[in-house]
């Protein structure tokens, strides 16, 4: 069965973005800490050594985030800074002519626009009739694979709330941000619904892969 | 030098007790969770194997929490449910005549009480006139030794904006609470102060330990 996947980075003290985010910061301040253990830089890579287990451990993890994923699914926040109407057709996301998706993505919006088609598979649809219109038609573009949720914070705990989301994994990282955007608000009702899998750590994050408990 | 330590476990979801902490739930709902993995069950011990590496883990840094303390400090309410005077002398803690801290305890309150001599060590001392105060007293006490901040929450955040904790240990557990009392709450400024020097895990729970920043 496909599976509706939830993977993010998060900081011990609970953010998945720094606070004061902008066009300049999109991650905010302090966020790029959330992601630099999928993005080891080469002294680090030095310093550990480039075939070390827990780059391996890590590097996995990280190449594991978009594998049979079918479809894609974004708040508009996370598409990009604009409010409101879209004015015009310039903006096209952070990511350059070919995002890193190479899927379907669907972007949660109250302004209707039109379809744009990016290098390398990914295609932005803008979706206004709400979370649960946006699933259906990831899963129906997935063709059999997964849908990834990939955030932000918001749209996750919309997913969250309404039970629609079946595996969670949770890179969290030792950075503390002091602020942003907490993953875990308003989302008390979930606690019982997942159990934890899989636990592994390297020296830099600690991974949690969390499934949805069958019904007993 | 002397430190000032701050050990407590956290679910993935930020908290440290759960809802609805009483005289009956100390932890609250579910907050039994945070702790097992210090107090592994026989059934856990048999399926990781008794001399596992990662029950060695778990158990290395369950037993340093009290390894050269010397004086311990926590906040009121994890002393006991008792609100305003303390009403004689009947309550004496959570844990039986021989509590397992076996230094002295400062007990931050508003409310007087004279000392209480328990055995094994352990003297709870009710401390009146605010959080440095009972430093110091901590301090005087340890004679050389380490202080540790025991919690709950709501004492290790006053302790952290204020600048007084040296080293923070937090042992996140898989568990989703939903709700209880949140560590990282109110304690913005801390997050530049610390830097991770270690992260480590086993199958039920990551370590991460940091120290306070040197001034450069």
């Amino acid at each position: 069965m496909p599976q509706v996947r939830f993977k993010i980075s998060m900081s011990l003290d609970g953010y998945v973005a720094g606070p004061e985010q902008s066009l300049d910061q999109p991650l905010g301040v302090g966020g790029e800490a959330l992601h630099e253990w999928a993005f080891p830089t080469p002294s680090r890579r030095e310093a550990q050594g480039e075939g070390g287990a827990e780059r391996v451990l890590d590097d996995e993890q990280a190449a594991s985030w978009n594998r049979n994923v079918g479809a894609t699914i974004m708040g508009r926040n996370m598409f990009g800074p604009i409010r409101g109407d879209w004015d015009g057709d310039a903006w096209r996301g952070w990511w350059g002519d070919d995002p890193p998706y190479h899927t379907p993505v669907f972007v949660l919006t109250h302004h209707p626009r039109a379809s744009v088609e990016m290098e390398g598979g990914t295609t932005f649809h803008f979706v206004t009739d709400g979370i649960e219109a946006a699933l259906e038609r990831a899963v129906a573009s997935a063709e059999g694979k997964d849908v990834m949720i990939a955030g932000g914070a918001s749209t996750a705990q919309q997913y969250l709330r309404a039970g629609l989301v079946d595996e969670l994994e949770i890179h969290v990282v030792p950075a503390l941000l002091g602020g942003g955007e907490r993953l875990f608000e308003g989302v008390g009702a979930i606690a019982g619904a997942f159990e934890c899998v899989e636990l592994v750590s390297s020296s830099v994050v600690a991974h949690y892969r969390y499934v949805r408990r069958r019904a007993s």
